[in-house]
């Protein structure tokens, strides 16, 4: 199973974590949070990260969700980036989160699921108003 | 000033706001978190949200973000919609939050500013090794 790591700011990834639990009903497996304290030293938040990945890791790619692009959290995680085995994506919400557990219940391949949960997150993210005048043209 | 309510299971909500004013180093006015408990029952959440709503209304309009469409912080709150006086958007992040704040200080249509936000939220969600491999064609 591909290891889900999230990196955020501080106690942002435990709480989708916690809020994602409460929507299964269950644990989640292979999920862990980092949480980045920007008091701390940069060597200290990237071992954190590492224990985070080595935490999850079954050996079938790790997926790393991040709060922010240009964020600390992001640019400590893009350093871990590794074609086929470490993928990073900035911007987390929590049906990417969702969409991430689901997924990967069937999907092994980690680049292609990671390019299909970025394309979720952004269709997840929309304006009430306007999905209303869309039903109504339609 | 346009409100914002952000309206969500647990306290993913609060968490937010405490990144959002982390990163900001200051308190962010006119700013809300409603927890949604599943357990409570619908009037009550409806109030609640009505609550928070009054809280940061200074009759500009207010934005109220959730956390992710279909789920009953979102259905609820799509009852509030009102054309040009309350906007919803489904699937925040924290880019979304740190936009909406920024940009409220000088935006005052309600619409235009939810419009900017959902497009910017979308923006905010890259996979990084695909950033990469665009650099290197570029």
């Amino acid at each position: 199973m591909i290891g889900i790591v999230i990196v955020t700011h501080g106690q942002f990834g435990n709480i989708l974590i916690d809020t994602a639990e409460l929507i299964f009903d269950s644990r989640l497996e292979a999920t862990a949070a980092v949480s980045i304290d920007l008091k701390e030293h940069v060597e200290t938040l990237r071992k954190k990260i590492n224990s985070g990945i080595k935490g999850v890791n079954q050996n079938e790619g790790i997926l790393i969700l991040t709060d922010m692009f240009g964020g600390t959290p992001s640019n400590l995680s893009y350093s871990f980036l590794e074609e086929g085995k470490i993928e990073v994506i900035s911007g987390v919400n929590l049906p990417m989160l969702i969409k991430a557990v689901n997924l990967r219940k069937k999907e092994n391949d980690l680049h292609s699921m990671a390019k299909t949960i970025e394309a979720y997150g952004k269709k997840s993210i929309s304006l009430a108003s306007e999905l209303v005048k869309g039903n109504k043209r339609g």
